[in-house]
């Protein structure tokens, strides 16, 4: 067979490690896309000169378009065959990508585990991009319930352990800068800096975005991703849904976009520690967020930029004034959509 | 609150300066954008090899992607809680931008008038857009209805005089160039020069182009305009129009790109004079517009070059090949959506 | 007139050249799209890394994209009152494209038949793409149905003769490389190499996409394509279909993105023999293709790249497993849409 069928849950190995195909260029027009697909207004992803001042080459391209365009490159070897995308976790930005730098994606199989059914098992991988000069820009491990070809195949069993969050201490700041000091607010849009959170805060981010079939189907072929159920009508008409799932990406990047209205200073995600995608998004649908503070951290050695440990949770259809969460249970309400906890940083106050 | 709830009418004071939020680099992907959304084929911002013949550094970005650009930043702190985009004049583009330039915005409150229901004021506010060395690249008056926050709140009271028309001795033209000898005809798509267009000439551009949601808010998030209507079906759905309304920039840069079929060497907007969005637009209508000429003009010390006076008008389900227009009372046929006055910058005959 | 009212049969002249307007750069930004229109993965269009490694300066923009801008430039002069695309031939990529180049295109007419009902005529064109350099980069032949004007008009006979396939010995193929030994096929996404390609091996590429108006549109646009039957409901509601038909030319590049899925090594398009748009494509459907191998051929001089002549047959609505075709009469099945030939390079075995 020359087409590529993905791989089952039984031909995946402990210790395997796969080799994504087709290397990808990241470029301006990348950049301009992702501003088009989600309106985000971070300064120092959007803004030249803003980035150079504060020390970068240039702008970096979002963090999350690094973490999209690997995740995409690990979809035909890793989860053409999956019934559902589980989790993440140690997820880590090593190194800002400029525009013109060229991405690859390995992944190493660290964990497996078969279900009861036998009709499918989670795998678990940790996967790394690297830039043209092989060095890794990101890693982050995420498990799939992915299905067997032969519900009787022989497969190996391991768990691993993994980091209910990053530590504040593994974070990567560039280091060459004074974020206190060149941070310029008023361009920023937000005065409020590190110091101005709190654990517990919670803030609603009011706006809505409704997206439509093109949008989405756009932004995840701009990341290669080749999942079958996002692009497919004809197919998904006669499935589960009745329609084209959206990204689980997609869904972030929305998120993520519209928390910049009450977190407009947390300009980089240096860490990603866990996520769920609660429930699926159709086209159609208005994507709201709120968000939570989780914790805050002082970064080792600096006093011009801290941590904030945030929680992401966007719904559909449904206004975030009232955070709506999950109850005692860990049951969430029927609109909420995503649940993500990652470290951003902001500059601190002088 | 760190979320930005806008600016209502009592927050403006006369004389204030706002700065804008989120610097922002227009690259060669949002020249490819603005392509794949509008079309336009004017032959200086398409090429880099007939910009550079004519003595540009390279193709500048559409003059309207900059109008956009700087309007979108002027949004979250002057028509967040607007009403209605009232009007504009004074508008003048005064360098060009290239890929790879960044750009800024402030606006200060020149003019305010509170409505007799004190509910809602009127706020004129000139805005500028600035390159990263500081020049001045773009700037206009525009005006719009703004909502009370508490309708006994004190206000100030002025209204203030702008131009009807930008003087033809006030537009920019490129300087080190002659355009008269160097504008290649052939490849522009068009013989006909300055010289060959009279005031009172009327111009049906012929083609209609629908409009899809997923289009006007590819653009409006380009522009990172935040105005609510245009992007959340879930609030708008139960609103005014029971639909997302389209950015009224997105109609002026159809209607301009529909312009070249009939003035495809009209290749620079020097300047707007006035602008009216006389009804909304929606996605699944079909734009049609059409031109008048208001006046010629020379530019001072330039035999190379000359300035048309045009009126832009544009229609939705309604061709143009009857010029509809507005009565003797002022009052607009039911289709007619634009009604936009700027001068244009063409080669003149050798 | 100052608008472009299009060419009509009877226009046209035996010999005659016509010069295309709007020279076009093509961009990073450009390339970016083409990625987000197709989810096009093929490895030297999309790393740069990759690209140099081969020899390249870095990667040239998809051959498509080159084929798309050539023939968007020759509609308002050649199809702008065409009937119906008929095929194309003798087609030739002669050069890499790379983001930065500046592309205008002439066509010259080479063949000229009126129907017997007097009311149309076919056109055969030869249209040549070239770079800033006045390089060639791409010429093919092409031959529409256009509308006459005047019935009565008189015009010229004369039905071009056509190569069925070009020559393996007149495809250009980048000198300075090593195919077989530079070419990495883990990165590339397949270890199949031309040697495992054999005449009579047909492939299913499995995948379907479904395509929205929005997308179309903007891949059109982008093309700076001007035929009205792509963009404009409210006319088009009136017409044949009730709908805006889809741009031939956004089916070749859907079902070559599609092809990936089995040829992931066939990089480069050197020749188009022949191609057919055999029924018309509407948003909503879901695009499937397959492909043929026709021919196979070595490359003169070179061991390290041979060239596999390739059948691309692309449906609606249809799984291509069992490789829908035409019958005896060559009468094809209700839900194939194109039936394309063209000459793909790929890297040989060591």
């Amino acid at each position: 067979m020359k087409t590529n069928s993905g791989n089952f849950f039984e031909d995946f190995r402990l210790g395997q490690t796969l080799h994504h195909a087709t290397p990808r260029t990241l470029t301006e027009g990348d950049r301009a896309l992702y501003t088009a697909l989600y309106g985000s207004r971070f300064a120092l992803q959007s803004g030249d000169a803003f980035a150079k001042h504060l020390g970068f080459h240039k702008s970096p391209v979002d963090d999350l378009l690094v973490f999209h365009t690997v995740f995409g490159k690990s979809v035909p070897d890793i989860s053409l065959n999956a019934v559902a995308n589980l989790g993440y976790a140690e997820g880590r930005f090593m190194k800002p990508v400029y525009p013109g730098e060229t991405l690859t994606a390995i992944s190493e199989v660290i964990g497996l585990k078969e279900n009861s059914n036998g009709e499918t098992g989670t795998v678990y991988v940790r996967s790394t991009g690297r830039n043209q000069d092989g060095e890794t820009v990101l890693e982050y491990c995420r498990w799939v319930m992915v299905r067997k070809r032969d519900p009787q195949a022989p497969t190996e069993t391991l768990v691993p352990q993994l980091a209910d969050c990053v530590e504040a201490s593994d974070l990567h700041v560039a280091p060459h800068t004074d974020y206190a000091t060149l941070f310029n607010t008023e361009l920023s849009g937000s005065a409020h800096r590190w110091d101005d959170y709190e654990p517990g805060e919670t803030i609603d981010h009011v706006d809505g975005m409704t997206v439509e079939e093109a949008e989405h189907m756009l932004a995840t072929r701009l990341y290669q991703n080749t999942a079958k159920v996002h692009f497919n009508q004809f197919t998904e008409s006669k499935g589960r849904f009745g329609k084209r799932l959206i990204y689980g990406g997609h869904v972030i990047s929305i998120a993520r976009a519209l928390s910049f209205n009450g977190l407009a200073n947390a300009v980089s995600i240096a860490a990603i520690n866990a996520g769920r995608h609660v429930a699926p998004l159709f086209s159609g649908d208005t994507v709201f967020a709120w968000s939570e503070v989780l914790d805050k951290a002082e970064i080792p050695h600096r006093r011009d930029v801290g941590a904030l440990r945030l929680r992401l949770v966007a719904t559909k259809n449904l206004p975030c004034d009232a955070f709506p969460d999950k109850d005692d249970k860990g049951v969430y309400p029927e609109n909420v959509i995503l649940d993500f906890d990652y470290w951003a940083l902001l500059p601190r106050k002088l």
